[in-house]
């Protein structure tokens, strides 16, 4: 779906919820293939029995990107992204775990190089089966004024 | 590969560079599939010829995971991996681009919560075949002190 | 998106139209690892250049199955898919060609087996950048009707 | 294998059935990447706890497009696929399930518009390890006459 | 296919072919993620475009188990494979390339420690579009003898 | 990481281990796809809990496959990879197996045709969580002498 929405139309503590998905060992060695990041933390059963985890973790990479992805459901033609500030592994994501991505309206700012547009920061949350955020970051959108287009 | 490395041997402005790595058609559909974020930007080929761009751009979150999983070839016992600041997203990717990683050590601090270990930001570049940086971000890792392990 | 639409809220004649997404051998390949159907018409270059199509075409499956994922973007929980009817392959699929899905609500009947619930069925084309249908069929739904659930 | 039968030659009543496959986690990850779609119903462990269901169900797409896939095995010159009737999606399938697919030659008509070949209808049945049929649906073939080879 | 071929049965010089494949740049990519081999003569077309070859070239082992996995059609339940003698990478396979195998029993002999079965020696040839040679092994069955079974 | 390695550097004896990556019923399905061997051995649970193993078994392929793939962590641009020798399969690979590999170089000998190059044969030992060899070889390299690159 396509929805376009302008700097001004951005309310700060707006908020939503994405589907949640169930983090599987499928996803862990999709990751890895995908990014060729095999190390055995996330890869080899025996090595993390040993471990404080005990037990194989998500990368850190495929949490954000699946994350950031189930959000994906809104096209905003107004926007592009900028990219994203104080991303954290908050904690260990399991095979099995289930998660969900909360996304909020944190704060906006005027765009220092772009007048016709704003900077809007959304926070991004994910979630899992236990209402325990497991990563954190802050995302940064460039977003055209209204006025600009009126 | 494990290497044991601590937080007294990081050497500000020490670098690596990895193997380069070409970004291909399947990689776009790979990560599609992965993350769940079929947008036009990256799957329409008709959508994205009539766009600024020309064609179908690379996901920023595979840019990162490719861009960082590059860089997974030694194991630090030592360190642990804290999160990811001011990433950004510099220039477009487009299939068929071939990218490689840069990684510099830009500056080190103490760990306000864990005196036992400090902090490494290691600057990363993911860099195109036209030695553009298509994708920058700092990693902060938590490494142990040798002087705690002596 | 979670919207609850009941069998009477269905209008007839209402249309919508999914996100367009370009078909790669990619996906020709994966669907062949996923179906276990390789054969050579969706996998041989050389021998389908000597066909009446001059190139690989894609399995109709395929289409059905990435047609019919186009659509899947609004869950209704008042409805739950009960079968398709006349499937056709009416043109073939070519690497590259980009597809999208329009769906028009066809027609609506009681449910013989379920009188609290109601048949809506649900015309798919799935459709290529020339304006060509290369794959139609009715989806049926059964939905519940709201008298039932006042 | 490829294998030239006529129309002529189909005989009504004959039947085939395929090896069988164990629907797996990762068949349903792979299907929902491939297709894009996400659905709780097949993705979210724990929004199925709660459900009728009590665990993820498989995508109906999947379950078609891997029931007709187990039985690709052998080509015909002779014939191509016109499309299909009937489908319907009669129980669900869970990860861990096994099907086999059963084919069986129903019935045979002229074909409308092509003098020289006749249309072919096989039943098809996906069937699970307690021998219920989970898919059915009716496959169109349309085949050349041999007197028209002679 | 099951099909049942004593000791006896195999004749020396009998000789099948298999389907075609086109080996495309996803499976390179899918071979790499699938083993971990991301090394630049598989993955990086601007390092290869320097070398001899002026392109990627497959890994051994994927034209190996792609080449192998062709013949997978019928299965033998009198036989078991033992191992292969001669792998040998005769010349580099390209993205678009088109390969089959041509399989041919070579020799046969005693097994040395199953008196009840013997051994099978096939010659498996993975050759291109060009019908040169691309790959070559030999394969070793342990087959039961039919007297065995009499 | 590259590092150039002689032919005259090789020692008799020298050994060196990888990481470890537990074969996942993943895997098995990637390699199924990836080969189009769809055997029951490999993907019918039900069928194979009736055979002696109990339960299904890895793809010899892809213990070859994924076995050597963990050995690709350092190309010497001086060598490449003439073929393999007496591959068997030693024992079966089972879902949830760890396995790792052993690099032990074994023996070295003049090239017969180049001069300027020798042979040297890595004895390639894949390894499980018990320590059981499951898979073995010999691995070939043509390897340059060092006079010749003075």
């Amino acid at each position: 779906m396509e929805i376009t929405t302008y700097f001004e139309e951005y309310e700060i503590g707006d908020t939503r919820e994405t589907f949640g998905r169930t983090i599987t060992e499928t996803d862990f060695v999709v990751h890895a293939g995908h990014t060729g990041d095999f190390f055995p933390h996330h890869m080899d059963r025996e090595f993390m029995a040993k471990s404080e985890f005990g037990q194989r973790i998500a990368h850190g990479t495929m949490v954000f990107a699946i994350g950031v992805g189930l959000s994906a459901t809104v096209i905003n033609p107004a926007a592009f992204s900028y990219g994203y500030d104080r991303l954290r592994f908050v904690r260990p994501v399991f095979i099995g775990d289930t998660i969900h991505t909360k996304l909020t309206i944190a704060r906006k700012q005027d765009d220092p190089k772009r007048p016709g547009s704003g900077r809007v920061f959304e926070k991004v949350e994910v979630i899992n089966q236990n209402d325990d955020v497991v990563l954190a970051c802050e995302h940064i959108y460039i977003v055209e004024r209204r006025e600009e287009n009126a």
